[in-house]
């Protein structure tokens, strides 16, 4: 039987980490704001739109939406996220992606000011997780993995640490963060041979292959932390399930993060967590 | 007994494809120039500058001297480094470094344009190196371990590959570069726990420890290929070595770069190709 890694307590220590921090701000006179710039009415948006707001509200982070028609033209959406890098009550935005293919969503992305990046998209915040420096912001997921890992005391120094995915919003940047962290990282991917018995010499692993269950008991042993970033709805069991088969890591590893309930409960308060450092940077 | 893969055939390749592009180039009437921005006299600037020059020469790359005292006023340096950031004449930019201690090296740093950034020292060129996009150049002694194994013809994809080091001149860059290539990279360091058996398991082994003489037989097995970037002088020995105690590892793996003759033989053809390269993307 695996500890099980819960998201929640992890998402509620920040929150209240962030809510301590929200109320020193708002005493020097700066209320953290965070500017959710949206496109069009896609049901993704609108749902991580609400969890983000609800967030916010939560912890005293002020929200300024922006909401452009599906059918924006190119002028109009760059001069309102040319307004949003420039405002400086805003300290943080989200800007949805991908955009409508009118917009050049290279171009939006190399334009958002990294020190408002809250997303961690730009490649400012990707120089920065590389560097290990405070340029921009670490992908949100990759970073909720790392803090589950934190919270639940897992060390990381002098441990092997496994990435399945090389992806530029977890597999890379986890592999950055667990180096920082004084884990030896190995990237596997696609094109990895024996896949299985790469992980099974790593004794912490964040899974996001992107596939759904595709990770089962030949990839375990025992005594591993996993971490599972995956989310997929499972026709078949007719409910959310990771990247991995849960039933066969459970009983062989440590501990392993759920699905629902784990990595996708702490992505949120993440991003809010960010917008709050945004303006501690700024107000410092 | 190991092949040798020695460094100067990789950098005579290198330099014929470059010199075939300067004539393209020179035909459009562009004549590839790299900038070299020195502060004093130190030797080893001193050295790497005149090796740069010889390797510029050799190719048809043009070399613009701008040579500063080791007392100059931080408005006179970044008023020369502004105008070699704005100079369209100008293709690349080699600024020795560290700086000295009246001039600010990390702004340097960070206002050095990227696109002439051809020693891979700012953060756009850090993220391009991170995220596999031409934005700036990669730190040209991790290329050059690269074009070794290039030249060679060692297979990346699939194969397990180890470095040891974590720096961002070489190691960070060596195993994205090594993600690119579709090998499955683990990067090692001083807090990495049990070193030698790490490396055991990898085919492909980048060596950037720093350390003179420190990795020996017990971090080898058969059928590896070793790449050794490290550079130091040997009192006892009186002459230059690498990090790998060569005549240890030599008899166990498939292959190894010497040192002198290895890497390091290689790295000025990859700045100055990288000036070529510049010269080229502008050129587009």
């Amino acid at each position: 039987m695996a500890e099980l890694y819960k998201g929640k307590p992890v998402a509620d220590a920040l929150n209240a980490k962030m809510a301590a921090d929200v109320t020193a701000l708002k005493e020097k006179g700066i209320t953290p704001t965070l500017a959710i710039l949206r496109v069009g009415e896609r049901d993704d948006d609108l749902s991580y739109e609400r969890g983000a707001m609800k967030r916010c509200e939560s912890v005293g982070v002020a929200v300024k939406n922006v909401v452009l028609p599906a059918d924006v033209d190119p002028d109009t959406f760059f001069k309102a996220l040319d307004d949003l890098n420039n405002d400086p009550a805003v300290h943080g935005i989200l800007m949805f992606r991908p955009l409508p293919k009118q917009l050049d969503g290279e171009k939006a992305r190399k334009m958002l000011n990294p020190a408002k990046d809250v997303d961690g998209c730009t490649d400012g915040s990707l120089a920065g997780v590389f560097t290990n420096t405070e340029l921009g912001f670490p992908p949100c997921t990759a970073q909720a993995a790392m803090e589950i890992l934190d919270f639940y005391g897992v060390e990381c120094k002098g441990k092997r640490a496994a990435v399945i995915g090389r992806s530029l919003v977890v597999g890379r940047p986890a592999g950055m963060m667990l180096l920082h962290k004084n884990a030896t990282p190995t990237i596997c991917h696609t094109r990895t041979v024996d896949m299985p018995s790469v992980i099974r010499e790593a004794d912490i692993v964040i899974v996001c292959a992107g596939q759904m269950e595709a990770i089962g008991k030949e990839y375990f042993r025992e005594g591993q932390v996993v971490i599972d970033v995956g989310i997929h709805y499972s026709d078949e069991k007719q409910k959310l399930v990771g990247d991995v088969k849960f039933d066969e890591a459970e009983p062989i590893v440590a501990a392993i993060s759920p699905v629902p309930g784990g990595v996708g409960s702490v992505t949120t308060s993440v991003l809010v967590s960010h917008v709050v450092e945004a303006a501690k940077r700024i107000s410092q």
